[in-house]
This record gives structure tokens, sequence and C-alpha cells, in this order.
């Protein structure tokens, strides 16, 4: 049964702006308990109540905090979506949040997600639609949990060019690195104790693969740079092939580890790429700790810009959901709406070999003369310049040296060129490591 | 002669928005050069094109950068304010700009302003002058630069409560303390070394006394606060009383010195201060270098947060200015308006008695047993508790000896009752130097 559809009106600052609520977990939660303990307030900064209508979940008897009123819980999530002013969206999947968002959006009522997946995936159908009903689609909490990025990004450098984003923006594989960097443990046992201490889920592949980390990287790179990227245009590599080895070369030679999301204009065209990278250790990203997250964010005017904060948690969380949601019951209640995802510019996306980068690479070599004479040629052959050359202080076996080779900036096509062509010269044994070097 | 008044429409996406800027120095030649090189990029963003209908400067004849077209200039404000729909001031000061934006605000032109010292001295008025008008007043260049922080505060937070805002941000002294730290320079010598490099004016004033910050801390406390809060509200100490000796002592102690704008939350009200302060070494803050500001926020929500960028310079501070002209410009063509500065909440102003914070106090003594027994207990007698004790490993005069004391965190008031009591005893030759600890 589809509850009768109810009008979309400005409110009149007495009558509240009705609120629904899809899925009900962590964030869902604390969003119900911010908007029962903080109503007085909210109400005054909206210029109306704030009720919330309904909450659709999935097991209406399923155990809940006694914050969530049972009364409010539904499993129609389509006719609570048809009666509301607002839709806050924390289920979090691409379905069946996709077909309910639209659905809010088609009929005007304004749409407040957290839901990095299915803007990752399919941002630009949701951005159209709202545009098209002239609704409002806000999803601060869908980009770096409770840190102000996406209202700055868009709204804060609207009259700014943005160059760069380049940021921490996955907290468990941020904590994974730091435990490996600051106790020398290897990956999988760090792994094993971000899942003991709840900052990692039972299957954590999303997150240390990467994809996490994509998709937030596809909504910035869409809002700094007003193009239609998808997740799908992502350059993605996890952490998994970080060894406690690369840790600790990293550290002699001054850097840290880090998995980074990085969107950047090059050759008139975007590239957006994510992957392990080694990060000089005075760099203001190299001292982001644990869960934390941090965006720089580089504009021609700006400059260099970095924000930092909780990146994940219900409660963080939660506090960017309510933000937009005062927002957009602003904009019912006194009319107006936010900005328009203006995808005017539409630049070409391009593939990671058109980024350009540093490349340090770890090489096993035959410790005889004349190999480092080899190894330079052929990076000289690939008109990629070497900035150092190291050697391993210890060796174990006498007949094998360790180089660490760092470039200059080159493409990635050239590098990964120069580090496959290495790899095959005779004297060369085994292609350690190789990592990028970001944020010189 | 006045020119005719001009009604002020929602244009229709094709009619330019008409721009008038009062000011044209640095920062307003960037804002220039801005909407000139970006004009279409800008037109994409706010919906219509932007169009410069005039300059308003003292004098028409004077040298200017090519790029300020000379049949833009007038010398009659007034008459340009009353034919603009967008109005924006980087001219500075309080008087004329305070009547000129009232003026414009009555008409009901929209307002993007940087000027820091009228918000400070009298943001109230203007903030209602904007809501009774129904007229959008934005203003994030005037609290650092470049860094999107208004913003965030009023809108992203917006959701939740702000406990305190802790921040660097003025760039001048924080270039001067950065000099001492890293090089044992006098504050003399480091700000003769800041007015030769440009990083400080000739008459460095507003900035070492601390004004120029306290103006700021204001205009944040006003918004994180919802709380009518003007520069005569903060207590306001600057860094000239900041020796080399403070900050070898910092550096001994794991801590270096910064001027900290502080406003929080304390017993039902408010408190609001400037100071020189030690921020422990690994605080995000204590790595600020240079002309660089940031601002930490803390939320109950959201958590810690924290804002880093340039907080000044003709070029960011234009990038804040056009972020708001955008967004307003963008009320102007597609409807609505920014938030309203809602000062429902109006908590009592306190003064820093109130406010808790920890003290490190250098004391010179008498060197003889029993001295640091009399120390101890006039502190106790205060009920501040002591956390530390640590005598100079090093003194040139064996009759004398030099002592530092870090407190526990307590109330100012009775912070500096103990260090008075303390300075009376017989015993105590000199109270060498006072400063509070923060971000700990």
């Amino acid at each position: 049964m589809t509850a009768p559809d109810v009008p979309i009106g400005h409110a009149d600052g007495l009558s509240p702006v009705r609120v629904a609520l899809l899925g009900c977990g962590v964030v869902g939660t604390e969003v119900v308990r911010l908007l029962t303990t903080q109503a007085e307030d909210l109400a005054a900064r909206s210029g109306a109540p704030l009720e919330i209508v309904g909450i659709a979940v999935r097991d209406v008897d399923a155990p809940r905090d006694p914050i969530v009123g049972r009364h409010l819980l539904t499993d129609d999530a389509e006719a609570l979506v048809d009666r509301a002013d607002v839709v806050v969206e924390v289920m979090g999947g691409v379905e069946p949040a996709r077909t309910l968002l639209l659905r809010a959006l088609e009929r005007g009522a304004a749409v407040v997600t957290a839901n990095k997946a299915l803007l990752g995936a399919d941002g630009p159908t949701l951005y159209g639609a709202a545009d098209a009903a002239g609704a409002d689609l806000y999803f601060e909490a869908a980009v770096a949990g409770a840190i102000p990025l996406v209202r700055p990004v868009r709204e804060s450098l609207a009259g700014d060019r943005i160059t760069r984003v380049l940021g921490i923006v996955n907290g468990t594989t941020n904590y994974v690195l730091d435990q490996m960097t600051t106790t020398g443990l290897s990956l999988d046992d760090a792994l094993a104790r971000a899942q003991e201490l709840g900052y990692a889920e039972a299957d954590p592949t999303a997150d240390v693969e990467g994809h996490d980390a994509a998709a937030k990287a596809a909504i910035l790179a869409s809002l700094a740079f007003h193009t239609r990227v998808s997740v799908d245009d992502v350059h993605c590599e996890g952490i998994m092939s970080v060894t406690a080895d690369d840790v600790a070369w990293a550290r002699e030679s001054g850097h840290v580890v880090k998995l980074l999301a990085i969107a950047e204009r090059s050759n008139g065209g975007v590239v957006v790429r994510v992957h392990p990278a080694l990060v000089p250790e005075d760099h203001p990203l190299a001292s982001v700790r644990g869960a934390f997250n941090a965006v720089f964010v580089e504009a021609e005017a700006a400059g260099e810009l970095m924000f930092y904060g909780r990146g994940a948690g219900g409660l963080p969380t939660a506090s960017a959901v309510l933000g937009d949601l005062v927002t957009v019951a602003r904009h019912r209640v006194r009319g107006g709406k936010g900005p328009v995802e203006s995808r005017y510019a539409e630049l070409p996306v391009r593939s990671i070999g058109a980024a350009t980068t540093r490349y340090q690479v770890r090489l096993r070599v035959v410790d005889r003369p004349g190999v480092l004479a080899q190894v330079s040629t052929v990076f000289a052959e690939h008109r990629v310049s070497i900035e150092t050359v190291r050697q391993a202080a210890s060796n174990p076996d006498p007949t094998h040296a360790d180089l660490l080779v760092v470039t200059h900036a080159a493409t990635d096509d050239s590098l990964r060129a120069t580090v496959a062509a290495v790899g095959e010269l005779p004297v060369v044994e085994q292609v350690l490591s190789v990592l990028r070097v970001e944020g010189v």
C-alpha cells in the first residue's frame, strides 16, 4: 500500500519540515539522537521545527537504541519517501538507495545522503535528477565524514580554479599503515589489530583494496573539476602489497607510506587515482594519524588549503548530515536552493599513464661493478631523470645488493616502461617494490 | 550628484549581475583580475555574467595595474552603491565602509566584505541590517584569508554544537614567533626581518598587539556561539612581551610559542581571548609555519576539525571574495539567500578570569632549601594543582635559581591570584614570565 502523495511546499516557519530517514544503523541512530536532543537549536537555525515522520528499516523488530521511537519505524520506504519534504539517506549501498532517492528528487523533495558508494558509482544520475527537479541534493557526509569539504569545494572555492586535490580519505587503511610505521608490524598483523579494535571490518576488502577511497576520489573530482567522474574512472591500487620492508625503507629516506586519493588537472584533462605513496615526513599529511582524514586542496588563487578531522564514525558523520539537513530545511522554509552540480567543464578523464609523478624503486641486483651504470642507462634511455640512488647499508648475502632509486617527475607511463625495462636487465634479479612519491 | 536608483531584481540568467567594487588596493586589484580572466567560469557557476559596474577609489588618478579599467573608476561611492546588485567591499577600516554597506543592505543589495576591522567592531549592526532587509551578507575573506572557515562554521556545523575555536589567525605574528623559534632571534630582530621581507607593515601595531587577531576572534565567536561578540569583549594580549628566553624555555619543555585566538564555552557563557600561549610540539597547530593560518574547531558531534591555509595576501583573499560573490550572485539569479546570523543564543560574554587554562610560570628564587615548599604551599592554598616543577640546569649566579612551574587546569582568575601571591614571597626575587599552555 502506498501512502497518499503529500504535496511539497514551503513551510511557514511554524509547520514542521517533514524528515524521512532511510536506514537506522550507527549513523542513523546518531542522526535521530541529534534531532531529538538538539531540537530547539536546530529549529532556530532552520527556521522551523524538524520532524521525523518515519524511519525506513529492513527489520522493524530488530533491537535498537531506545532513542529510536518504535512507532516511527516502517519497512515501506517508498510510502515514507512520498510523505517527506526532506529525505535523509544513511542506508548505504547502491540499491535500493538510488531508486528511493530518485523517487524523492522527482517529487521535488530535498535529499541529504551519506552514501559514497552510490555517489561514486552513479553520482551524475542523481545530480542530474536534482537539477531537473530543482531540488536540493547535499552529501557532505559522503566524503571524509565530519570534515566540511564538499561545501568548501563547491561553494567557497567557486571563484577559484582548483588544480589538485590530494588526501587521506580512508581511516581504516590510515590506521593500518600508521601501525606498520610506528610498530614495524606486517600488514597482516596490523590489519588483524585494526579488526580487533573495531577500526577495520571483518571483511575489510572495500577499505584495503582502495574501493572506498576511490568512490570518495570520484565524488571530489566531480566537484573540483566540474566534470563527470565515476568510480570506474579512478585508477585504484590498495595497500595489500605494502610490506614492512617498504615502510622501513620509506622511514630511512624521510618518508611515510600513506594511501592517497589524488585528483588533478593534467594536459587539459583530469586524472584520478588512489594508491599507496611515499609522503615526506614534514608534509602536513604525514602527521595525520590513526582514523583521522585530511585533504589538501590546491587552487590557483587560494594556494594550499588543508581540511582535517574525523573521517568516519556515527557521531561525526551524523554532524555532517545534520549540517546539510539544516541548510535544505532553511531553503524549504525561506526559499532558495543550493548550488547546481554544474558539469559545464566536462574535461576528458585520462588514465593514470598521463599523471606526472615520481617513483621510488627498490631493486635487488647482482653485486658487481658496472651494475649502476647499466641501470642508469635504462632510465636515461626512457628520459627519466634520477634524483638519488642509494645502496642498502647491510646485506646478508654478499653476492647481491639492494638499490633504492628515486626519480624526478615524469609521466606514469614512462616511469612504468622504465621499470619494466630495468626488470629485464640480466643484472637485476628482482624489482622489490615500486612506490610513487607525492607531496613534494 | 547621485545616480538614479536602479531597482534590484532577480537577474534572468542573461542580464549580468551588477557588481560594485569598493576599494582597489592589493585585494581589489586581484578581484578585478579574477573577474576578468575567469569570467566564463564565473558566469557558468553563478548562472549569469558578473559585470563590474564601477570601482570606488579615493584617488581616480593614482597609478594602477592595467587590468583595472580606468573608465570604471569613480570617487562617488554612494552613487556606485546605488546602481549595484552586489557590493564587494575591500577598502578596509570602519568608516566610510560601514555607512556604504548599510546603504547597500537597506536597498536590498547583497554585500560581500573582507573587512575584519568593521565586522569585529560592529558586526551585529551589519548582520541586523542584512536580516531586516532580507539581503545576503557574506564575509569569508574577513577571517583567515583564503581558508574556508566562515562557511563551514555557519553552515556545515549548523547541526552540531561548537564548544571551542582555537587558532592561529595572524600571519605576521606567526612569522615573527616562528623566526624566534627557529633562529633564536629576539622579538625586535625577528620583527625587523619580517618588515624587511614585507611580512609585517611599517607600523605593525595592529598585528603585534593582537588587535587584528581579536577582530577575527570576535567574528568567529559570534558565528560559533550565535552570540553578539565585539572586539571590545575580547581579552587581548599581543606578542611584545615574548622574549627569546620564553621561546627557549618553551622548546626545552616540548612546546612552541604561538599567538592564539580562542573562543570557548565556559559556565554557560562565552570567553574570547587572544594571547601568546605554549602549544605542545606534537599538536597540529605547532607545525603551522610562517604566514600560514590554521583554526581548530571542536564540536560535540564532529569532534576536532582543523582548517589550514594562507591567511592573507591579495590573491588568496580575492579567492575567498570570489567564492562569496558567486554564491550571492547565484541567489540573485536563482532565488534564495544565505543563512541569517541568528543570535538566538545570546550567551553572556564573560571575562578571561572565567576561562579554564594552565599556566607555565618562570620564577627567579633564592637558592636555599625550603623554597620549593614555600612556593608549592602558595599554589596549594589557591587550590591550583602543580603538574611539574623544574629547575634550570645551568645558572651563572649560584645564589639564585630559576624555577619552571607548570600547573594543571584552573580558572584564569585563580591562576592570576596564585602568581601574584607567589610574587609576594620574600624568597621569590622575580616572576620572570607567565604563559598560558593550550592545546592539551
